[in-house]
């Protein structure tokens, strides 16, 4: 269920290398990737879980609300990171050029389907 | 100089609470605020200098190239960080409705002048 999920989101967004659905621990309960990349996609998300707990927590220091999406673009790709619960996010990572808006869109739009899966 | 720069950025996107430039080590150089506001930018760039610089280190230890943009959405505010030198780095922040895309915009445009009053 969550591969068909992740699949939808990779495949329908233009210039998608994978996505993941992970805890903040850096345990992945699923992965999509649709070739063989040079890219490994589940270290990229370990080595951030850490990165978006910390996001995380000083977003409710400050009293900015509860974080929902972190961006990060480097020179050659784009990993978008949507929070589902408390729990879980995913990481969506796209090749530069790729189509931003459409993978945040998906993203927003499987949200849903993924909470009711994971509660 | 640095002043008319970020009050050009503030000011052109939708929305816009305020914009920072910061080292860092989360040292500003200068900032603009339009108005009285509730929310501290200055301590939320300071609180976000860390996580951007492990970010930063992250994106090269997996060889992801150069660290260039990194945005955080919560429930009340949008804070796009855009990477001006090696050392420095421009926050912007726009409340949720604001305009993320001409923000984005923005900051990439007056980069490039950043750069050349900065080294």
């Amino acid at each position: 269920m969550f591969d068909q999920v992740l699949q939808r989101i990779v495949d329908e967004t233009g210039g998608a290398v994978g996505a993941v659905l992970m805890g903040y621990d850096g345990i992945a309960i699923e992965q999509y990737f649709p070739a063989e990349e040079a890219l490994d996609l589940q270290i990229v998300a370990i080595e951030y879980s850490n990165v978006i707990k910390e996001i995380r927590k000083t977003s409710e220091v400050l009293k900015l609300g509860n974080m929902e999406e972190v961006s990060i673009k480097t020179e050659r790709f784009i990993i978008v990171i949507r929070a589902i619960t408390s729990e879980y996010f995913v990481a969506l990572t796209l090749y530069r050029e790729g189509n931003f808006g459409k993978g945040r869109y998906l993203l927003t739009r499987e949200t849903a389907t993924l909470v009711e899966a994971l509660v």
